[in-house]
């Protein structure tokens, strides 16, 4: 599978004229904050002085991980299918953010332990039953990490829309997504792990203690790819692939989570220039979210102490998204409403 | 004038009630963070496990400052009335906020150094044409302030709807602002004052220093109704009695930056359980705002940076307030959507 080039949004002459774009509005210069260089970031993204955000959507993909039967978390597996079905009857905090704020909601069995028959509204892009116990073997084989980035890129080309937001759902991925985080960054595990669903202070040392043995056990896991394949699951390279066919098409990617943000290291790995069309929606509560944002030397837009995942913090980031794209292409400018400037 | 009796929204037995709603929900206890807190307090200023939010709406105050003689403003005086006339013409960021989330717009003029004439739109409760120079006298005379409160109250008493947001606009309002703040809290003059519309260094100092004086000046004013007459403007003076009214009407407060806040700590003096009904939007670029909110022991939604005002932060805090209303009132419960619990 051929991973896909992404260019950097960079465009000097773009991003001049952007300046003065944003700078004329009236208002002291700089005073939307963190809405300034968040309107340019897109307006790059789409090569305009004047974005739009047509019919964002979030992807939320769910999968198992063998790694359960470490005990490493508060819930039990099944709850990952019971909250699939919950998806789908528009009854979890994803689904109530996502109606809110406009924006659509596709909800993916990238390899869930669960037969859910025929589902309407399911996207059946399952994998496996689960991926198998990274305490003892690789979680996936890496034609199933393959297959499932494939899967992954295939569905953020068949969207509409110019905004993806990027959600999970998946008992044990906080494990996951902790392993990755240690192999990418070298960041020791201590500071990767959390408390997931809601792990106690024993319990997290437990988690602690599985991932560094399974670090320990596949010392051959090295790049990207490896990493991703040994330790992730289904539910995280789909997103990965995702991210880099969003990313192809230039569409502005909406980075939830932790675990969500672990499929990004694994694709910024992969394509570096993947960043210039990330928003972080938020930093999460859980504890390796913000040693992760800062490894990318990213600020997060949110900072709510969500650690929900589904996409939520992209939901709810998503009309600061609208604010920066309406400022740019709504506000006056000083000059069209004869509005007086800065004292000399 | 006799300042309205604030009632606290403290009720065990629906806290109670509340906790367990929220608790139900299909999520990892307290995984939605700063959302939970707040749609407690919605519940509990509504007096309901169902709480809605009904035709929220920003009250743009607008005045004018005599201080603006002593050169503290980066921008002429002349800016506050034509940026009125661009809030008018839907110009400014405030508008495109306000209009985005489905927030109505009163602009009023409690008192800007301008003849509008009669125009649609604007709210005339004009005092006077700007207050004076609070460097050689008071602002205002004890009748203006208690009058600008009484015009606050009545408008905050016409609205329809339970969700009320505060702005402003007014050139000098940081150091009218930052003199508020030093005297009801007692922090060091140079911790409350900032660059305002975009001071230099100098320009900083020079305020400071002006501040200092006015301060030395005017001994006798000690209480919470001599500090705002003596130092405040028109507009902060209508946003206290502004803000007084809608909590006697258990509305929800939504305080934007800066300013705003000075006004509630000027009301907050009067009546403390005002503080129940408040939520702090965001936490402004403006030096000693977050100080301010430190004093005031709360934690804004945002922290984006802004330094705008004209209740820009309350347009774009807005859609959190909603998020944290539809999730209790519109996400299934664990027993509804037969989710497993934790393990035990």
């Amino acid at each position: 599978m051929p991973i896909p080039q992404i260019d950097s949004t960079h465009d000097a002459a773009l991003s001049v004229a952007l300046d003065a774009a944003i700078n004329n509005k009236t208002k002291p210069l700089g005073s939307l904050g963190m809405l300034e260089p968040l309107a340019k970031q897109i307006g790059l993204i789409q090569q305009t002085l004047a974005p739009q955000l047509l019919a964002p959507a979030i992807l939320v993909c769910a999968g198992d991980h063998g790694i359960v039967a470490e005990n490493i978390s508060a819930y039990p597996q099944s709850v990952t299918w019971q909250m699939v079905e919950n998806f789908l009857r528009q009854g979890a905090a994803i689904n109530v953010f996502a109606r809110q704020n406009g924006c659509a909601l596709h909800i993916v069995d990238a390899g869930v332990n669960h037969d859910f028959g025929p589902r309407e509204g399911l996207i059946d892009l399952k994998v496996a039953h689960g991926t198998r116990n990274f305490a003892w073997e690789p979680a996936m084989t890496m034609e199933q990490c393959l297959g499932a980035m494939q899967h992954g890129m295939a569905l953020a080309g068949s969207l509409e829309g110019n905004v993806l937001g990027f959600g999970e759902m998946g008992i044990g991925n906080t494990t996951a997504a902790a392993a990755i985080m240690h192999k990418l960054t070298g960041i020791a595990v201590g500071d990767c792990v959390g408390a997931g669903t809601g792990l106690a202070a024993d319990g997290i040392r437990h988690k602690q203690q599985v991932i560094e043995a399974a670090v320990a056990r596949h010392t051959a896991a090295n790049t990207a790819l490896e990493v991703l394949s040994t330790f992730g699951g289904f539910e995280i390279a789909m997103l990965v692939g995702a991210m880099l066919g969003a990313a192809q098409r230039r569409m502005v990617l909406l980075i939830d989570g932790f675990i969500v943000s672990s499929a990004l290291l694994v694709a910024a790995r992969l394509q570096p220039a993947i960043l210039d069309y990330c928003v972080f929606s938020h930093c999460s509560d859980e504890h390796g979210h913000r040693r992760m944002l800062q490894h990318l030397a990213v600020r997060p837009l949110l900072q709510l102490d969500l650690r929900l995942g589904e996409g939520t913090g992209c939901a709810l980031a998503l009309p600061l998204l609208q604010a920066a794209v309406n400022f740019l292409c709504e506000m006056a400018t000083f000059a069209s409403a004869q509005v007086s400037g800065k004292i000399a």
